[in-house]
């Protein structure tokens, strides 16, 4: 299975996802603040995919406090989860693990700072390993949901490379393929920072599963030819009322997708719930650089000076969503009542 | 006022576009074969530039022409025409243009080859100088569509980059400014070939219209945030009934407009009206070469052996278009008898 990010001993080993597709290069952190700028910095990137990275990151910042006791230990190291958290606005499972982290650290009673350490390390491998079990559980629901010999449309890179393993959205196309259905799909390639281009299609092209990359505005026109039979996309945050943040560009394609009568179907953890926020309007958005509108891979294709949008997430409202994928088992609407379900 | 492409006694000279915005290079172009070449390649590109590069690029085919007789000119002229012809597939402005050489040609009478160059000079020159009084009046028809303070959308480049000069879709947003209005423009940058932030924000920033470039994909989050009053757009070929082909991406675009109760404005001349064609999927839809996805200025953004899909264009369903900006006028609903009636 292709390893997106993995603790080791000696510091957090990531895949470099900024050089894919030219190169695979496997990094190794050993400080939080490193694992931090990896996440601001897109080394790594998909929502459960941060969650990991910053549960794994806290771990790493843990084990290099020097106190004297366990209430000295968790004053620094709140610092290290404020840092972690300072990275990315939008993707609600880097909160939901930092609050994890916090919590083994605070509820850690009479421990020992040495053994709380311990504790830390030990959950961050244990949110890795549910991500990929997740994953699993989803691509079992969501293949339900997928017929035999249908085309996907998918849109920026929710696979093994945005979760520790497996993926969210194309986990549910792996699920399909695992149990023996005929699958294609169409990518898009997701500007600004080109994550299906770059990612999707190089870890479809991986596993060998039938990949066709299109450019974002061209997603339309394959659906008014017929060639579409659902989307399949991830999330980085869904309020409690169901409406889904994602990756610039998944709001057009869910428009797009009901004018064309095509199932949308949205594959996320509970993790990726944020049942403190009802609609999506109160979800933040990240606005990025507009170098990453003027240049692509490091080459201008904009003029000098010209003024930039570049909000990194939109929000699909749920009237918009088919259903919603989770491990729990697939949600339709209505989506406030059900989505409370979920965590009854 | 930028000059995209003009006749000179000493050959055709046109800006060559692909090197925008870096660089504003003009080349001379002195055989028909040279400026099919052209065509091809994008140094130009437009419909109305390409109908008006076809007309340069026949007349400088018909210089050229070695012919005993009247009759051995035209023999000849048509293998210049046919090779102009066989350029690109989709905008019928071409093979309007070349229609109108040819006629010249054909309705010379008793003229001597001689007598018949010149008049292929004069007319090419005449398209030229028609498509920049044709823009200024759609300027002037469509500048009343566009209300004062307000923000327009647009797809691609329609500027005067695609034209002898003025614009069919920025010359509606020209015709707003120079009425004294004040436009605030959003650009989709238009991949593959990024027509809209290599040229069209390199062109408004020129004029000083306020510009800010977007990838594709935000344009449906701009319309849901309420940023965009219209959208106007330019167009390679309309069908007799109204159905728009024009560069792919606009009818993602004329969906979001619909959703979000925006105005979509198609500005283009009579000459990109094809009354031979009923209905839009008649029209050809020219499918252009794998590395225009795959690579960007010349850099590799996707995994090597990747299968892509590249129509240049869509075709937008009548029902989505408000109105069709014409030089004779704006014309609506219903567009098989309106649009009829422009030709009578």
């Amino acid at each position: 299975m292709l390893r997106t990010l993995y603790w080791t001993k000696k510091g957090v080993i990531m895949l470099d996802q900024r050089l894919l597709p030219g190169r695979a290069v496997y990094r190794r952190f050993t400080g939080y603040r490193d694992v931090a700028d990896a996440i601001k910095k897109l080394v790594v990137r998909g929502a459960p995919a941060i969650g990991v990275a910053a549960a794994m990151g806290a771990a790493l910042g843990a084990i290099k406090v020097k106190a004297k006791d366990a209430d000295g230990f968790k004053k620094k190291f709140k610092k290290v989860l404020d840092l972690l958290a300072s990275t990315r606005p939008t993707a609600v499972n880097l909160f939901w693990a930092i609050e994890r982290m916090r919590r083994v650290a605070d509820s850690s009673g009479n421990a020992t700072a040495g053994e709380i350490k311990k504790r830390l390390v030990k959950e961050a491998r244990k949110i890795y390993a549910e991500d990929i079990r997740i994953n699993k559980l989803m691509g079992g629901h969501g293949s339900r949901l997928i017929k035999n010999n249908s085309t996907v449309l998918t849109h920026c890179n929710a696979g093994a490379l945005a979760t520790a393993g497996y993926g969210t959205a194309l986990g549910v196309i792996r699920g399909a393929v695992d149990r023996g259905k005929k699958i294609r799909v169409f990518a898009d390639e997701t500007r600004p920072v080109l994550q299906g281009a770059r990612l999707t299609a190089w870890e479809l092209k991986q596993d060998k599963i039938d990949c066709i990359l299109i450019t974002d505005n061209m997603a339309g026109s394959m659906m008014q030819k017929g060639l579409i039979d659902c989307v399949v996309v991830g999330a980085d945050r869904i309020a409690a009322n169901g409406d889904v943040a994602n990756k610039i560009g998944t709001y057009p394609v869910a428009v797009l997708a009901k004018a064309h009568n095509i199932p949308f179907y949205v594959a996320a953890p509970l993790s990726t719930i944020d049942m403190k926020i009802k609609h999506g309007n109160g979800i933040p958005i990240e606005e990025r650089d507009s170098t990453e509108v003027t240049h692509i891979r490091g080459k201008r294709i904009a003029p000098a000076g010209i003024k930039v949008r570049n909000p990194a997430f939109d929000v699909t409202p749920n009237r918009l969503v088919t259903a919603i994928i989770t491990e729990k088992g697939v949600v339709r609407a209505p989506y406030g009542r059900n989505i409370r379900r979920l965590f009854s």
